[in-house]
């Protein structure tokens, strides 16, 4: 006789299976959703050539559980010879010192912050994260008993002392203040970076408090203007900062590889709770090759080269269809605008008039996972192209004047 | 000033990262650890054209997250192509009715295995596994908070009237029963399989009690004398059943490429505590490519043929070199075989002397968690040559002859 299974679920997975969007009661013409990178940025003849010469010359090995040569370890923190690479490429960068060690392959940098999480928050914990964040970040994090406290974000990125105050009222509250997750450049959905200034007073709290930082870094590179900051690995002298990052964005998706850098006891700490047998060694040992011959540079700058124009288009378009309607920080980089809407337009019409026009982007409370996010709306410009850039945001500004009459 | 990080683990993470065996401290000339397919098994050559093919017909989507014309829904359950295919597989061997939506792609069984674990498992439950078992599988169910309990297994697989005496004493303890873990077929590292009676069996308790039973099927397919058993996915008339599988043995473990199948309520839960993107679209496109081409019954059929060989060279070693010392069950597949020393036998001495000789295999307590694996060797024949086996399990003998004396 058939049973009802979920009467046997923990309380983990008590919501179900996620519900997805869009629906699809309403075609879509505009897709401003996800911050899907563009596919024809893929390196895919690239990644072709250097997955066969990985098969003709490494043979089997390339396809097992880990590298003879290397051994078990690989099972846990993921192919060595990309964690060398990467941490040669970091180091060149944030001016380290790192090695292997210090590096723990993920899939994609989300599950990267799925083990960070459950490695070092859980019950009586204060964990501090912007007050409008990547969603998954701040579930994993909740998912641990965790107290999960917002912190606001201005044009500077993360209020550092709106922060201070936050871990003091977790004190009070009884709470041990442990771990601050930021994206500090081009934070999602802001797309705004936190200033040189903050990130010193960050990591100053860091120290003083000792609470984990994690960087989310995944957009750093996606930079079409400006100067870039430094990053808070960099800047670190405690041992308690770690930066997740990966190829999704960069590269592509698909390879499912991220990581986690930092203290060799930090990533130990991922490790420890670590539940499946590491990433593909295939999949590694073809980005392995592509960062040591050097393609990585000129990867970023030509997809650089691609979103800048659709930043631009849609900044444009914007600008021209809907200027009484939304408002908006141009970010120097990242996949996004974070559109505010102007008091004058209706919410529940504008959403409507919107879905008619077959626009989507991704609603604002997403973000803040609470009603604080309503009236806002995120716009992610790298998937579709620029004419489609110009049309979108027109159909955007036809309903938000709908909306506003 | 440098922190100490350690101290802001959670407990989860208090052990650290594993400690990797086998120790370097001695050279290996023999190893029988880990149960790693042959390399030489890997299909190279094909699954090179396949991923050409791939690359050249479907281009960047097959490096997206996910295949646009599928959507969100693949970021959870994975690529729905191989989904649909792996379904109809399972449907002509089991005689089912599956579709892509009972199926969920993970990272090699052993994801599956922590998914279905958190979905299902908890404080205050009673969960039942084989008492020598998968070690992965017990600790992420442990690691739930759940109380694991250990049930005796014989050549005939779980013994199922001593499960219903643990169920009853859960119950006596103020348990809730909720799942049993079973590895029916070609149990790890027994290698023995349940037979069709105790199935039979098994299925009534957990309809009679509503226990989850979670069906590890990854050896199933390496059978090399003897009549397949029904599995418990095909005999489940509940919707309770769930069966993981992988292609890490009969294809290759580089792939990361596994999954689990039952009720679409049990996938749901598993996909509702999911902490990652899903897997590789790339890689999950070329296997679905390779099954769709009808590759994978001669693939299976070959890997047999290798590993019928070895094992049979090491049960013949065996009689010839360590007769007196070591007793076990010929399996009639798997990759393993469990060997138990004789009382003869010094198992200080021996372990000492086994080294010696560098022959390496995995000692039997890391399948139990405690005292009663000791005197148990499991011995992979997978990885090594015919000749290495031959020559393994004579210096084994040597060791144990030392040993014995």
């Amino acid at each position: 006789m058939s049973s009802d299974i979920t009467k046997l679920y923990a309380p983990a997975a008590a919501g179900g299976p996620p519900l997805f969007f869009p629906s699809p009661e309403r075609p879509i013409f505009f897709n401003f959703d996800q911050g899907n990178p563009d596919p024809a940025t893929y390196p895919l003849d690239l990644l072709e050539r250097l997955t066969h010469e990985v098969l003709e010359e490494v043979g089997g090995s390339a396809l097992s559980y880990f590298d003879p040569e290397t051994g078990y370890e690989e099972l846990v923190f993921g192919y060595r010879g990309l964690r060398s690479a990467l941490a040669e490429r970091l180091n060149d960068r944030d001016a380290r010192t790192l090695g292997a060690d210090n590096l723990i392959l993920t899939s994609g940098a989300v599950q990267a912050l799925s083990l960070a999480a459950r490695a070092f928050a859980g019950p009586g914990d204060a964990v501090f994260v912007e007050a409008v964040t990547f969603p998954y970040a701040a579930s994993f994090l909740e998912g641990t008993g965790a107290d999960v406290v917002p912190v606001p974000v201005d044009a500077d990125g993360l209020d550092v002392e709106a922060l201070a105050e936050a871990i003091a009222a977790a004190v009070a509250r009884g709470l041990r203040p442990k771990l601050v997750y930021t994206i500090a450049t081009f934070q999602l959905p802001t797309g705004m970076s936190m200033s040189t200034d903050r990130r010193v007073r960050l990591l100053e709290l860091a120290e003083q408090h000792q609470l984990v930082v994690i960087e989310d870094n995944v957009y750093y590179d996606l930079r079409y203007d400006g100067e870039a900051p430094p990053t808070l690995l960099s800047m670190d002298t405690t041992g308690l900062v770690m930066q997740c990052d990966s190829f999704s964005k960069t590269v592509a998706p698909g390879l499912r590889l991220g990581w986690m850098a930092g203290h060799v006891d930090a990533i130990g700490g991922l490790a420890a709770v670590r539940e499946d047998l590491g990433v593909s060694q295939l999949l590694a040992r073809v980005v392995a090759r592509y960062l040591r011959e050097g393609h990585h540079a000129t990867q970023v700058a030509a997809i650089c080269d691609v979103y800048r124009v659709k930043r631009d288009a849609a900044v444009k378009a914007l600008h021209e269809h809907c200027g009484p309607f939304v408002s908006f920080r141009e970010p120097e980089g990242s996949l996004f605008l974070w559109l505010k809407l102007s008091d004058g337009v209706d919410w529940d019409r504008a959403a409507e008039a919107v879905q008619a026009e077959g626009v989507f982007c991704r609603p604002g409370e997403r973000f803040t996972g609470d009603a604080s996010g309503a009236r806002f709306l995120r716009l992610a410009f790298s998937l579709p192209t620029v004419e489609e850039i110009a049309d979108g945001v027109k159909a955007l500004g036809r309903a938000l004047r709908e909306a506003a009459s």
